[in-house]
């Protein structure tokens, strides 16, 4: 298909989404008890203007409505039909559906890959067939879509029985279908409103990313919001974060699945493949992602949509009537990528001329004494004038119930000069919210949510660049691809995987393969002697390892244990002699590792050697590549790296030949010909500053060849 | 005076706090713009019964009622004066108040202790004036107090502008003055009232502590809230947190500072004294306090005062009809004190012969298809029923807006059997919240909060005792405090400090003194030497310690060497010699760390040795003394002892021995005679298991003699 003719067939299914002529509900009831029964009487309630074909086996009449016996025979045209028969007879439905060349299904039956491998095997079939005819596929497992502007409530979920929703300007992907509701009757008692919200169910063929798109492409949509619980298509998902960007729309994301057992509820519940949360998380944020940790965030921060820019800072200025109040989001916040700032003294003496006095400190607290406009606004208005601060926050205290004037009015007035404002409200105040909500200056009802809002703020950055390899890199990463080219699928020897990172540029130190006991060139002593195979990741558990061979004869002697341990604990294993490695001192260790995530592909981790790693959690994770910056980033991230930065008079690492040795690993994203699949340098070796750093030991799994 | 009237003083004081006759307004403004004139309206608009006593300089009539001139001349009885006027006219009031006998005065005025040291001196004066002629003050900087089923609206904030005020079974003391209106205008929107709302100010006389007590005492109050920054009379405190669990009250408390910056913020709002945010959290938890993350958590948890016990123990099961709506509550748990549970085998089978399918997963989706009161109210039966969970939580869905009847009602009429039930409605769902209100769940707003109760509730205790030495301690904590009347306050040297130690039964290794360099007597070698001075803590970054001197000549000419190195680099300081101690090899190295706090008193530190406590902030902080069980949860929860449990078959060390030396130097709490400031042991070597444990070096600061 040619572009136009790309472009043709998604406006299509966009229409068919977010402004569809006539709408199918294949499995209509009419029993009014029936969940069945609900998308007829919603779409009624909410004024859907379209036609709505009613699909029933039995029944010629649904509530008073003409009803077809099935989709065939029902009449022309059906831009989205909303399936919600039997697991068993969707697919019957579904080619029904594509034989006419209904664009969109939506598939609301269970029973698919979330139930088991049998189900994802049916789901594919149904995908198939729809694919076939032209169609395509939201769900199975979805609880619906509903359009606000257009009185779209094609779901079964309660919430719609909310007398009327109000549009909006936000739309919502969700991975949950009970989110959806519980969203827009969230949004609805805070006046936030919906240009559209989708539960994507299995996400069998159209995925959150595609979605986003159709949303970054409409009209009525100022702003995306996503409920995750995985990520299944990251690169589609990805295009639309980066097209999202450009049209000056933020895409907002709260995220399950933190915790070990909520990913794990996370993947049972709609069958999604578990991932790291980390890595999902650092991916979301390299595609310009705001991601908040708190559920009313996601709403409560929408009206940055008004400056659809990351602040480019991470300063907060907070101006209050009440300390306690400033203080509970102040002291929440607990992120390093916040820093809450003081006014400078030109600022101070600005105000002091006007008749007010303010402290230098992190808080500016007014007090009750100065919880009055003339005082409030001059303080606001002095802060968003400044340079000092990227971002404002103001709280209210007890005048915010019933007397806006105080503090509420100056917010809401407030000239912000293009900087960032946040309110929050100590007391109940639903009157000086949806004062704000109207006003579009972000407010939150608990002091967590913005604290939570200040801190995704902060991390918010413009879609990042994929670090393609530049300048001798280049070579370097066809070096690798070449290598790997000539090496079986599947796991690497050691040998194997130091030539890869060698050519990499990753320093290996002295070492050389040894295949046989006859050999008498000369080996790097002291040294490591470790047995050479396939097969035997872990050699120091099975034997296979004798460090501080001092000399040759010691390394020799080596040898011939380590084979005969390897023979002996894994008779199995495909034997290649034994890697002899001199061994190196430095003042830390480092771990390296490279995955390819099973949610968001190449990632990159970096960690505190040793046991800290897992102890403590202490790693860093990143999409990869990685730019050298962002290499130093990660590096500076790891807290038990702090020795190595000269903590307590430390002598300081190389940390330079560390970043430089980040970035170089990253390129292991960039090999050509195959997927790498997992890579780890465990420890490198990092020496004192200018003394570089070196791989102790390297491991390298691949799959077979990809096609280009 | 006797017990009998020390109780009457006590009963009038509560008296004129929760149920004055009679309230004079000391400074009331004529003019309804000010502040000073709201009491007056607020006491009228919330119907107080008792007199209103007002009292202007200069005004004979306040908006249509009497006032006198000064407290001398107004009509008796008064038993509660709120004190308006400027901080220079506090003292010649409060002297008036004493004189008259009103027993009880509230100060609104600030500019005292949160002011610096010179006001901190005024408020010491008032506090002594007050106290000489009977009389106790809440105060100075308290905005005052406001008893809801009397309509004592005795406060300045501007939250009782609300047209009424709903009584209820809470009694809040906050550290915050403007959270009080925060406090009591959230708990109205949510149907939860109040008994009383105590702005506490500046703590200059009666603390958080004696008004808790009161509450303990009151017949209208059934859990007490705090709001806390800070604790500045811990021993009163303690003692009302431990009538209020004997008379079934539960106490909830919300802690500001635990970030750096909120403590900062904290300690200057109300110039409270900076302490350790863990010392103050353990010593809380030691108080029987629950203690919630979140502000609404502070409210929405209440509705335990129907169960006043804690639960006694930390497994929770889950019930839902929204998957995404649970897995955000449980995903946002992230505690180890927290295990979610899925049903056993003969709960699933005995809901299998009803006809309801569940699985055994950790959390019971029933989906929207399980959406029927029938299911619902049968599956949280059978859990109430089931002793494999202490805590039920019940997760509503869309349903939970407009069909309360599936999910909501089945909640409210669900027979606990004295189990913990708690409550989360996915959407927004007013009316459900109010029925859960009403019935007595805790009910939860947002996931973020139901979690953190949830938290909160696993880490609750009944309050500990204090663990007192017994058996062979008593003689060697005499012993230690024998020792200490004998050594100068202050800093003692190394060998004071390791007699101590040895006293409480702390192996110290082979270790001794030399004085002169003409000492011929054995060494214990191969030795590490370090000065001995009182005066010198950081002996290693002066050059002042020698490692590894392998025999005896070693060690003598190392003890010239750090002598000089000593009188170089610290000419004024105190030598006693050298400590020459035998090198000591182990498997792992441990912080003990001993400290009075300021807020709390004594507090026991247990860390990770080396750089970690500090990097990863991996330290584990108690009240001490502490019990023998409570030394092995400590160390238990120390991250980076891992390799000492055997962490990835590392050799495990003798951790009943570091249990023992926790134990024993947490009785550094119990010496008389003498307060211990600091002390540590950094490092304490952990040998191989049955092999025990040494200290490697030892650290002890004491104060002036104490009387007893």
């Amino acid at each position: 298909m040619n572009a136009g003719g790309e472009r043709a067939v998604a406006a299509r299914l966009a229409q068919a989404l977010l402004a569809p002529r006539a709408v199918a509900l294949v499995g209509a009831s009419g029993d009014p008890a029936k969940n069945t029964a609900r998308p007829q009487r919603y779409l009624r309630q909410h004024r859907y203007a379209g036609r709505v074909v009613l699909i029933n086996a039995t029944r010629s009449e649904l509530f008073g409505e003409r009803a077809w016996p099935d989709v065939a025979s029902a009449p022309d045209p059906i831009d989205h039909a909303f399936v919600m028969v039997p697991a068993a007879d969707v697919e019957e439905v579904v080619a029904a559906c594509a034989a006419r060349g209904i664009p969109l299904i939506t598939i609301y039956s269970d029973g698919f890959a979330e139930s088991g491998p049998e189900g994802a095997k049916r789901q594919q079939r149904i995908v198939d067939i729809a694919r076939a005819g032209g169609s395509r596929v939201i769900g199975p497992n979805s609880i619906g879509t509903i359009v606000p502007p257009r009185g779209v409530a094609l779901t079964v979920n309660a919430v719609l029985d909310m007398p009327k929703i109000t549009s909006g300007r936000l739309g919502l992907v969700s991975q949950s279908g009970s989110l959806i509701g519980a969203i827009l009757s969230r949004g609805e008692a805070r006046g936030i409103g919906f240009s559209a919200l989708v539960s994507i169910g299995n996400e069998g063929d159209l995925s959150v990313g595609d979605v986003a798109d159709m949303l970054v492409d409409d009209e009525h949509t100022d702003a995306i919001l996503l409920f995750l619980e995985t990520i299944r298509e990251a690169p589609r998902l990805a295009r639309a974060c980066r097209r999202a960007a450009g049209a000056g729309k933020p895409v907002i994301a709260y995220v399950l699945g933190q915790s070990e057992l909520g990913r794990e509820l996370a993947a049972t519940h709609t069958g999604a493949l578990a991932g790291s949360a980390e890595a999902m998380a650092a991916w979301l944020d390299a595609q310009g992602v705001v991601r908040v940790d708190q559920f009313e965030t996601l709403l409560e921060i929408t009206p940055l949509l008004r400056q659809a820019r990351p602040p480019g800072g991470h300063r907060v200025a907070v101006v209050t009537t009440t300390g306690g109040g400033a203080a509970m989001v102040v002291d929440r916040i607990g992120s390093d990528d916040v820093r809450v700032v003081g006014p400078p003294p030109e600022v101070v003496a600005q105000l002091a001329a006007q008749g007010i006095r303010i402290g230098a400190g992190p808080v500016t607290d007014l007090t009750l004494a100065g919880t009055r406009r003339e005082v409030y606004a001059a303080v606001l208005d002095a802060y968003l004038a400044s340079d000092h601060c990227d971002t404002v926050l103001a709280v209210a205290g007890s005048s915010a119930q019933f007397h806006p004037q105080h503090a509420v009015e100056p917010i809401v007035a407030a000239d912000r000069r293009g900087k960032w404002l946040a309110a929050f409200a100590a007391p109940q105040a639903d009157a000086a919210l949806a004062l704000f909500a109207r006003a579009g200056v972000p407010a939150f009802r608990t002091p967590e949510a913005c604290a939570d809002a200040l801190r995704a703020l902060a991390r918010w950055r413009e879609p990042q660049d994929a670090a393609l390899p530049t300048g001798d890199e280049i070579p370097a990463v066809a070096s690798a691809s070449a290598l790997l080219a000539r090496y079986e699928a599947g796991s690497c020897d050691e040998a194997q995987a130091r030539s890869v990172f060698a050519a990499l540029g990753l320093p290996q130190g002295d070492w050389r393969v040894v295949v046989d006991a006859s050999d008498r060139d000369p080996l790097p002593v002291p040294a490591a002697v470790k047995v050479l195979s396939p097969d035997i990741l872990h050699k120091s558990d099975v034997g296979c390892v004798r460090l501080d061979c001092v000399n040759e004869a010691q390394a020799r002697s080596a040898f011939g244990e380590v084979l005969a341990a390897a023979r002996r604990a894994m008779p199995e294993s495909r034997i290649r002699g034994a890697l002899v490695q001199r061994m190196e001192t430095g003042l830390g260790e480092v771990i390296l590792g490279f995955r390819h995530d099973p949610q968001t592909g190449p990632t990159i981790v970096v960690g505190a050697g040793g046991t800290l790693a897992e102890v403590y959690r202490d790693v860093v994770v990143r999409p990869a590549p990685v730019s050298p910056d962002e290499a130093a980033r990660m590096v500076d991230a790891v807290r038990g790296l702090a020795p190595l930065r000269g903590f307590r008079g430390a002598a300081a690492g190389d940390l330079a030949a560390l970043c430089r040795a980040v970035r170089r690993f990253s390129l292991l994203a960039c090999v050509e010909g195959i997927r790498i699949l997992e890579a780890e340098i465990n420890p490198l070796l990092v020496r004192a500053a200018g003394a570089g750093v070196v791989a102790l030991d390297g491991v390298l799994v691949t799959t077979e060849v990809v096609a280009a």
